[in-house]
């Protein structure tokens, strides 16, 4: 059926197409069922959910939503043939991995582009997650998994003659923050040594977190860069910090972990696919994993933390990446803030080498860093670290941080303005003599959360203390901060209520 | 924040707001995320997915999808407070039995009156659904879902001081159309006997396949009515054959039936819940419960159906039910109709005892209201056998059925009008001789589908043939209904390409 396009401006998050009731009728589709949109004589089709309006008396009309108008580049009053769509194959796939059956790399494409062409809805890609995060996949399948999501995105290539380096977090860990600061090393080192390397770190936003890094280098920079503006950072500054969303690397996995999200789920194997995918999609060569375990940590033990690791160098082998898998301490958050801003303000201590500069995020960040630079420069790790605590201390990595923030388009001048912090702040104290037992990663993300992170960048929190720390009653032990009242005082209620710190009474 | 309602006529299936930038901003909300919308002064309140128009400059303005309208009873004009809703509680069970866990009543609870009041996704549903699906539930959680569902929803009082009785089919065959003659037969007994009885049959429309009773009613009555005149039409009928979903007995349930139906998925605890908590909720005393399994049905094997049995059974005698579940042949389709006219076609002819009235269709018929009549009047197997053969040939069933459809809106003097074929018919042969192995439920289901049903009543198929039957080349199969000539030629078409009767060849 061919209809002329009308258009409300309206974005919905996933195409939708607005129909009268006579061209439903017609099309025997219904309200959430799904059509097919093609613009005439084009040949990319975009499945789109569809609506019923009675108010579209127009016959021959359809609204389409922004998603729309953006996938097929076509404007109000142009033609597209609209079409009932099927249901796609891939749903058989997916009830397949439900029932426990393995899948073979065609069966995992078919689901993964059908999730790319929106053919899939998010109630589909649910059913997907759930059948991946219980049925578990195979190593074979989390190859075949990463291929996939590879082969249905975008893949770039930056220099072939060089080194790119890279390092991720498989996070879980609130506050943190350290690769801006890892990143703005290795840099530095590139630029001292005259490394034929490139450090292009892309990140995600906020998953079940207060921040991810793209979270934290927005509120001070640009973070969504086309991979043109991406090779120009790259020249000028040697690293960038921009957010991997934006130039579409992984879309399925985007949307995949759109659905995770609601019931903050991260099965294993899409976890694996989800990062090696894009490390390789960018051509990264040489890549640091950092696992960290324990209370506070996504991974709680150390056996777990071993076993994923192996998984990633299974799954990197068959790529042939230069991979190194560590595996941190992971007990407590990571340095003093929780939310964008307050991350941010830690990191730009740590390199400006301020008094307050929380120590812990310093020593990781260091240790991370000594780490990445051996494997790509293939120098020892003692004269590595020397190399990298220099850097650091010189402040050379600041300025390579300010290099990039710059060349990422941040007029340094107007760095102060976006770091003050956010209107409203309480402070909770503890309510006895004790000595700090628990400081919990996961509450203190909910309470971020809470407050507003990371929509709202200022929100977030403010540890005082770490574990094993000594406290009086009355000792301020963390602040919430929050552009709106309500919203701190109700985080501060449920704060109390919840306990994330736990301080052992003293015995008299 | 208080917005006045602008209106689109939009029909979205589930609660849509369209707000514009600037609201969407203050309330802090992003796409696809949900607010909570509350009439002024009023206490019930709905959860909204939010959508966002630039096209909506009228600042304090907030477009309803007609879902809300509905559940608010508001209208254009209106002023209603719009607020940031909090992700529901619910969501935490959800992922507790993911993981594994049992959940308790009020977690099992949460869930289900979360789903009613929209603040559960489909996605989350999903995931709900999903859980259910793989980590199976207890006895004690599946009488906790069927509870929570009867909570969640209406609940009827027809007559305290009557038996209730009920009957209900898992599904899963074509054509098992017996509802309507059980229903009659047992009308009639009522009505001989002067039982204090009453059958309110509430049934469902199709899911997967081409007919569920209430698109087979339809056809030649009305099936949507308030509690008020199912009330009115047992008065006078002793019996109502009605649509279960127009009465909002078990919303909850709908919603997830929904869910289920992307990956055709029926978890076995939802199957029962679902089920149960329909016929509580209408006050059923004595249920007959028909588990067809076979080649042809959804369980395949006797094990099956008999543990599905048990589990029945243990959740009925929660709810002191006096519930019996029977076992049936589920190898084909019953009946020669598949279609909401052909099946109503075979079921009037079974009640008018015509010479051509499937005798298949009688004879499971005639067994299911024998068990009935015998669970709610405690007489003998034997003599139940007598009484409803009796009603059945004396046409007193038929005219509890007239007298039903009556009572539903129905002038007898057009019912031939209405049994009226569809326009467009074309017949299947067969390619060779032999002798009749297989006759697919599933792919008529399909057939019958393709052809235009349930929506179009006159489409479906028509079996001439039943399984064992010797055919020899030429011989008519079955026949396809169509009021649409393209949808009868691509359905033929496939037909032919499905092969849904297989033949095994002579040898010689």
């Amino acid at each position: 059926m061919f209809l002329k396009v009308h258009e409300l401006n309206l974005t919905t998050g996933r195409p939708v197409a607005i129909l009268n009731e006579q061209s439903a009728k017609e099309l025997n589709v219904h309200v959430n069922e799904r059509v097919s949109i093609k613009k005439v004589n084009f040949k990319k089709s975009v499945v789109a959910i569809v609506d019923i309006s009675t108010n579209l008396t127009d016959h021959g009309v359809v609204i389409a939503s922004k998603e729309i108008l953006e996938i097929l580049k076509v404007k109000k009053g142009e033609i597209v043939e609209v079409s009932a769509a099927q249901k796609p194959l891939s749903v058989n796939y997916i009830i397949k991995k439900l029932n426990g059956k393995e899948l073979n790399y065609t069966e995992i494409f078919a689901i993964i582009s059908d999730i790319v062409e929106n053919k899939l809805s998010e109630a589909e890609i649910a059913y997907f997650v759930s059948a991946v995060y219980l049925r578990k996949m195979s190593i074979n399948e989390t190859i075949d998994l990463t291929r996939a999501i590879i082969q249905a995105g975008k893949i770039l290539n930056f220099d072939h003659k060089k080194i790119i380096a890279d390092k991720h977090c498989i996070g879980g860990l609130a506050g943190n923050r350290t690769t801006p600061i890892v990143t703005s090393i290795i840099a530095a080192a590139i630029e001292k040594y005259k490394l034929k390397a490139v450090m292009p770190k892309t990140s995600s936003r906020a998953i079940s977190s207060a921040a991810g890094t793209a979270d934290v280098m927005e509120t001070i920079t640009n973070v969504e860069f086309s991979t043109g503006q991406i090779k120009e950072i790259l020249e000028r500054a040697n690293a960038c910090l921009v957010w991997g969303g934006a130039i579409g690397l992984a879309p399925a996995d985007d949307k995949i972990i759109q659905v995770e999200r609601l019931l903050s789920l991260d099965p294993e194997s899409q976890l694996i696919a989800s990062i090696l995918a894009k490390k390789i999609s960018v051509g990264s060569t040489h890549i640091l994993i950092d696992i960290p375990f324990g209370a506070s940590s996504k991974i709680i033990n150390e056996i777990d933390a071993k076993k994923l690791r192996e998984k990633f160098e299974h799954v990197a082998k068959a790529f042939k990446l230069n991979l190194k898998v560590v595996l941190t301490k992971g007990d407590e958050p990571i340095g003093n803030g929780i939310g964008p801003l307050l991350e941010l303000r830690d990191v730009m201590a740590v390199l400006n080498r301020e008094k307050n500069a929380p120590l812990d995020l310093e020593n990781k960040s260091l240790f991370l860093a000594t780490e990445l630079f051996s494997l790509i420069s293939n120098i020892s790790k003692e004269k590595s670290r020397q190399v990298c605590v220099s850097l650091l201390e010189s402040k050379a990595a600041y300025r390579a941080f300010q290099k990039i923030i710059e060349a990422q388009g941040t007029n340094l001048k107007t760095i102060d303005k976006k770091l003050e912090l956010a209107k409203f702040k309480t402070t909770i104290v503890s309510t006895h003599n004790g000595k700090i037992e628990e400081i919990s990663s996961k509450k203190f993300s909910s309470l971020g959360r809470m407050a507003g992170a990371p929509e709202s960048k200022k929100a977030g929190i403010y540890l005082h203390r770490h574990l094993k720390d000594y406290v009086r009653k009355n000792d301020p032990l963390f602040d919430i901060y929050s552009e709106n009242k309500e919203k701190l005082n109700y985080t501060a209620e449920i704060a109390k209520r919840i306990n994330p710190i736990k301080i052992k009474p003293d015995k008299n």
